[in-house]
């Protein structure tokens, strides 16, 4: 059969890594796809060394490669929002094929990219940009295509589950391990993105639409970092039998679907609680075949270069089938997206850790239980520390409850004398619905 | 779209829980799959009283639905060899395209059965017959198709694994716990398929084939099962920070595909060791993507039901692609499969958990160490308890070797006058290369 001719735009980490996988598993590919997969040309500004383009059309004008008549299938892996938008759609209206790694990319523009590639009969693959080489979007839009999911919670962030699991394992404070983790490169100089969540709400935004069938709403997701996880939550989490993980949580409610990154206690026995470092893991609940989890590298050249070019066997796959067959981009038929709303983080549920500083004097336990009791908050544990300062710290599990709800009780726990500062909260997820 | 139209044989467990799930989640597969998939016609001996069939045309000849005209997809839910062979053979010589849950039909008659469905152009699927609802079929064969595999192994046989789980929680007995497994109804009244590895087997052959290009070879896997696990081999691989897993291991070696399920040992951190009672889940390592997890239940009506759905979605989604094109059954195309020998059990290599009764008097120890140092057999740990008796436990941990020179080695040290019957042992695997 006629081989496939892709142009890769972008020779960075993830270019390169895939440059060098289609080349050294050629024959493997080609005996699985059918067919000789060929890398016709390289668009990117500076050569990377790890990379052998010999014979290779090598160019400095990406635009030049979504223009190739000759090309069939466009990679993406130039990262960022603006310049990536423009390469695609000119890909697009070239009658091109796009295979993305870019999660910025989907979860910001994703909505305007499909409609556009609908309107010109070609595919946009992106299977690289949530969790690296771990199929999550093939397993939820396609090997649980005959379920409601229910919810899904996912590590998506290698970086701050790498600092989460530092900081537990040695007692290490946050400042610190993320100094490390810049060392080691697996943060970037300004590590905003990974440890405030925005980049793990780039992925949630892209599961909850595969799983839900809502249009891409970035927007509306709630993303709250890891920074001012202490040592202390991390220790009394520990004692209460829960783990801290980064997690991104999505789950379908009557009234909407909840869109959150925050930290959040998990059950130390929960498999995703085990899930250490730099990995991944993608828990996903359907109502037919109940909790599957996915697990593997979140990032790296060649797990992410896994992702990208088993996307362009599977792209390459559908050459010849008519494009109403095809996999929907967003897992259900364009015209057949729901109006369910993304609920504000108000009107979410689920349980919390507190922690807050008392003075040490009689009845102020009282105040603060009966303060949640009016709320019709339930407790499902308290710790209250011996100690000999003046203020003793208090931590309280709570049992779920509406989000606004906690808001009023948090204020009025604060508004009391005998409560130092303001209340430390941690969401926490049984995982067991 | 014109609707699809599938004949379901078998109304059993699985036969009714899919039924089910395409009645219940018709709107959302549809919005998914872009038509509906409408069940023309059920052929069951018997009705199954979880289902109302009411307006399905219903049959007791399950030949009848593999022959109706009006039917595009028939799904083989009956289970067995022989009957379920005919029938699938019947349905394709009759140009249907067939999904089936049948792992043993696969294992054993999958080559000619792929065979006729190549020359009459239709698809066989059967995700649902590896670890039921967790889509590993379809990782392996697309999500990871960039990959050269290196190795898998998974725990693919949930009432082994619930075995091993209460053997290790609450010290039981396998006896004991066997006879609680089959009043749960977890295990069968005739329990040699799941215990002794054969069930297992089936599903590793499939896994192996689709992982490393070769034809469906059961007859070669070897197979050996947890009956002969004690509470001691629990409690010593405990000490030894390792957990007893029933697993299915293939790898890949220049000289052949190792295919074996047997009892193993498992460092306690790792992932596979914390996945208990009857779940199920499949560790993959790719020389791109490094080691990815597939977890869920690997059994029960709805699971199942689940990837026998997404399978009916997926034929639906080729029916107007051309054959070339299409996801080959076993992941290569079918002239690009591999002779790569599967080897026989003495040429695997793996570590070695090793327990003798040695007499207690002086030199056994070094008698036995001599033996397997004459055989280059590296010991990592040695445990010898402490007793009363006249014979004392021996306890003893090795490096990897191929499993020929350990059988020669524990022939030496059963024909030791100081050691008493035979050598027990328990394969190692660190699942870290």
């Amino acid at each position: 059969m006629k081989p496939v001719k892709v142009g890769i735009c972008g020779l960075g980490t993830v270019g390169g890594g895939t440059f060098n996988v289609l080349k050294r598993n050629a024959d493997e590919i080609s005996r699985r796809a059918g067919r000789r997969i060929i890398v016709e040309e390289v668009g990117a500004r500076r050569p990377n060394p790890d990379c052998d383009t010999k014979g290779v059309q090598v160019t400095q004008d990406i635009f030049d490669v979504a223009t190739n008549p000759e090309i069939d299938v466009v990679v993406e892996l130039i990262g960022g929002y603006e310049v990536a938008r423009d390469l695609v759609m000119t890909a697009i209206e070239n009658g091109k094929h796009v295979v993305t790694a870019n999660k910025a990319l989907i979860a910001v523009h994703g909505n305007e990219i499909f409609e556009a590639a609908q309107r010109k009969n070609v595919m946009v693959a992106f299977e690289a940009s949530v969790a690296g080489g771990i199929p999550i979007i093939k397993a939820i839009r396609e090997g649980l295509s005959a379920n409601q999911i229910n919810w899904l919670t996912g590590i998506i962030n290698g970086t701050g589950n790498f600092i989460l699991t530092e900081m537990r394992d040695k007692g290490r404070d946050f400042a610190d391990v993320l100094a490390e983790a810049q060392a080691l490169g697996y943060a970037e100089a300004d590590p905003t993105f990974d440890v405030e969540g925005i980049d793990a709400a780039h992925k949630l935004t892209i599961l909850a639409s595969l799983a839900f069938g809502i249009p891409l709403q970035f927007e509306k997701a709630y993303t709250e970092g890891i920074s001012k996880i202490t040592r202390d939550d991390v220790q009394y989490a520990e004692e209460l039998g829960y783990r801290i993980k980064h997690l991104g949580v999505s789950r379908r409610t009557e009234a909407g679907v909840e869109l959150r990154v925050h930290p959040t206690m998990v059950p130390e026995s929960a498999l995703l609680a085990n899930v250490n470092g730099v990995m991944n893991a993608v828990l996903v609940d359907g109502d037919a075949v109940g909790q599957t989890m996915y697990y593997g590298a979140g990032a790296g050249a060649e797990p992410t270069a896994s992702a990208v070019v088993a996307d362009i066997v599977d792209v390459v796959r559908t050459l010849t089938a008519d494009r109403d067959n095809r996999v929907p981009h967003l897992a259900f038929q364009p015209g057949e997206l729901s109006d369910l709303p993304v609920l504000p983080v108000e009107q979410i549920e689920t349980g919390y850790y507190l922690r807050m500083q008392a003075l040490e004097q009689p009845g102020v336990l009282a105040q603060v239980t009966s303060i949640l009791g009016d709320k019709g908050i339930n407790i499902e544990a308290i710790i209250q520390k011996e100690t000999r300062e003046e203020q003793v710290p208090v931590i309280i599990l709570t049992q779920r409850v509406q989000e606004q709800k906690m808001n009023e009780a948090i204020a009025a726990i604060e508004a009391l004398g005998a409560i130092c500062g303001s209340v430390t909260r941690i969401r926490v997820e049984h995982l067991a619905d």
